[in-house]
């Protein structure tokens, strides 16, 4: 017998799959699912189920349909369900037959609609238990990672763009959420490795994903979205473990008595109460976030920087402005803005004009030139007052040679003494690339001081929860 | 004599200008401000002062040179002064002579480098009252308003692009956190009416600029930019009327003790503590926000929509996690998304399946139709049970025609009883453009449940502010 871990990693990398439901007609879930595989370039063999199909002998895009999978020559990895609920457990019966090890449940109309939905949910329980196969979902999307080909998402591709490879992976009990996720990503150009839509989780929950992603070489960071836990006992175990390996961020939405309300009518499920949930989070060692946009905020700087050591950050500037409110928005997320030594003032004096001011923020202002941000940012990172670094250099500043401005930044990243972030103005397409070039090499860049201190917060944040003692 | 009133409106509309210290070298702010304001198409008669230039005949961008203000043939609104801060008392006596009526001091180095910037921001304040001339700075950028044609920012617009004519004025005493509310205007697609850098505010100040757009009929929606205010007193007086006629929204940097340590290096300025500006904001009717993103998402939704009766807000939804993320967000704001009574739930399921849950949120699932849409949307705004609507169409939903759900939102929105707001995922260009659309006709769309939920806040605040008794 495999080991669950042995067994999830067929979810991403299954030699065969079957889809059991497989649709002739465009716009239906059935056909959108094959398209999806078939345009991820999924290299092992895929088997189309659907009866009538196979007795009039059609193709769907070009592959041949069968009846049933006992029709099915080799053995399958993988079967995709997309048919309607009372269908399933016909299906699942197929599926122990034919030894297949795991199933994804795309379809709705279990636990969700009520008692006739948890007696069917009930009856696919113990067919999977007889023949050991693991389920995701029902109610769910499957998986996506570009990585290994796989895409079983009926979303798709041209209203729900899919990220490239990256090394974020993202867990997510709601289908509508994943898909925003995932097209999020897209437009902001950040890959994704795996992704997970695990619905009503009657089987494989997210404690089991997260166990598995704790072992896999190509995720650095994983994001989850969760309004509901269902063991929870079970996953703040893993997640402590985990949480010291590599960084897991949570967005938990039904955090108001309102929202909890919310998910019970959307799920059918208990979500507790918010504060349970805060305790449970900071016990496991997971970073809570509240939107998705600060999801990636932080994925984006936990993925490129090294944690911090401490939460005494230290900001250069070239706008004024721009220091004071990102000082302002360190204080919001818990970080401190030390005032720097006079011995530190007067060593950044001893290059930089007397009329900069260099308490901390250092102010470059708008005659800052690309050596005096280098000469600032060694200076900063060598000192032992801070603990990362904040740099905003605004690129329409006449005098600053962008180019090299960036190119030292970069430098200065690549030390990996201290993490780095940056925040500028993307008033420009030029500025905006430059931004993106930033990212390429490592450094996370973002459009306002509030989304950066929030990047540079889960780094003071995931720095406190290595440091912790083992028990 | 001129009222102020009427003084200040020639910071916008002067019907000629002199530029004082322009300058012949491309890259040069004497340059650049010339540049600027003949691509703003400034309509008045534009005079170049250079005594360099003008002695040896010469021409910058083909408009003629004048070695003093003395040689101007007629009189002048509006002087633009841009040579080293020593210079400029000199400058100063002659505007008295020539009987200038507004100054633009762009020049730095006054109050903000010490003791003798001080005196000389006195010497000019002398000269200042005795021609009772008004003065825009010293340390500032000046005006913009693509309405009026007038642009004397010395930010090239390659590298800070310019919005086009709206309803949204800004007042800001940093240029360079101007400077980013411009180019993030432009990039947003949103309009500016007047904008105001004010620097040092020598002698107009923010008061005297609310207390003129109070009466500006093509400014809807104010937004001030502040580190620190010179005289509280008579902002907050100035503040309590105006609000009353239209909206301010302030963004007020050094709201943390370090952050208003920053500011006093910045500026020079006492910045005083948070908490009694909190107070000031409060008691004078001005809605406070904490960054620029949070601004233009209340800006959008205040330019548009009618301010909320109260706080009780619906929420209709095609996915169920944005619902329940979306009711989180309006309680962090303070709203309330009270459960729908017993008897509207029943009116909502004449039309509407059973299972859908239509408690509030009301989830029309990813089997949303248009017309389930257009149908839940006038149910909720015909009763009495909320005050406002959110309403998330995710338009790559399969059933849903994003063309006729987006024209309900739009007629729903035109019978303007209660303010509504859309939420979508901007997954597609295609989707973006839609989102596009619906702002042009009013409907401020935003990319996440937590920025619609800020602009929607804003609208029950301001409908507070405006149903506080009169003193």
């Amino acid at each position: 017998m495999d080991s669950i871990e042995t067994q999830i990693d067929r979810f991403f990398k299954p030699r065969n799959v079957a889809i059991i439901g497989a649709s002739r007609r465009p716009g239906r879930i059935g056909h959108i699912v094959v398209e999806q595989m078939v345009a991820a370039k999924f290299p092992g063999r895929l088997y189309l189920i659907n009866p009538k199909a196979a007795k009039e002998g059609r193709h769907i895009l070009g592959i041949k349909t069968y009846a049933s999978l006992k029709d099915c020559g080799g053995p399958i990895d993988l079967a995709i369900i997309v048919i309607p609920a009372k269908y399933v457990p016909i299906a699942m019966e197929e599926c122990v037959e034919k030894k297949v090890s795991n199933v994804i449940i795309v379809s709705g109309g279990f636990r969700e609609t009520g008692p006739e939905g948890i007696k069917l949910e009930n009856q696919v329980k113990d067919l999977a238990q007889k023949g050991d196969i693991r389920i995701l979902g029902p109610n769910c999307l499957g998986t996506f990672s570009p990585k290994t080909h796989i895409d079983t998402l009926f979303l798709p591709e041209s209203t729900t763009p899919r990220p490239g490879v990256g090394q974020i992976s993202f867990l997510t009990q709601s289908g509508s959420v994943g898909g925003a996720v995932m097209s999020f990503a897209y437009n902001e150009n950040i890959g994704f490795n795996k992704f997970v839509s695990f619905g009503n989780a009657l089987d494989v929950d997210e404690g089991d994903l997260i166990d598995y992603l704790e072992d896999d070489e190509d995720t650095k960071v994983t994001g989850l979205y969760l309004e509901s836990i269902n063991r929870g006992r079970k996953f703040i175990d893993i997640c402590r473990r985990a949480s010291r390996r590599k960084p897991f961020v949570v967005i938990k939405a039904g955090r108001s008595e309102a929202g909890t309300r919310a998910v019970s009518s959307h799920t059918g499920s208990l979500a507790g109460t918010d504060r349970i949930y805060d305790a449970a989070f900071e016990a496991a060692g997971i970073i809570r976030v509240k939107t998705i946009g600060e999801f990636f905020d932080v994925a984006r700087a936990l993925v490129n920087q090294p944690p911090a050591e401490g939460n005494r950050i230290g900001v250069i500037t070239s706008g004024g402005g721009f220091g004071v409110m990102t000082i302002d928005a360190l204080v919001d997320y818990d970080l401190q803005a030390p005032e720097l030594s006079e011995s530190l003032q007067k060593r950044l004096h001893t290059k930089l004009p007397h009329y900069y001011s260099v308490k901390n923020p250092v102010d470059l202002t708008g005659s800052s030139t690309a050596e005096q941000f280098a000469f600032a940012m060694n200076t900063l990172l060598e000192s032992d007052e801070i603990d990362g670094l904040i740099v905003i250099p605004l690129f329409m500043t006449p005098l600053l040679d962008a180019e090299q401005v960036s190119q030292a930044i970069v430098e200065a990243s690549e030390q990996r003494k201290k993490p780095i972030v940056v925040v500028s103005v993307p008033s420009t397409k030029a500025i905006r690339e430059r931004m993106f070039k930033l990212r390429l090499a490592g450094v996370p860049a973002y459009h306002l001081p509030l989304r950066g201190a929030r990047g540079m917060a889960a780094l003071v944040e995931y720095g406190e929860i290595l440091r912790r003692p083992t028990e």
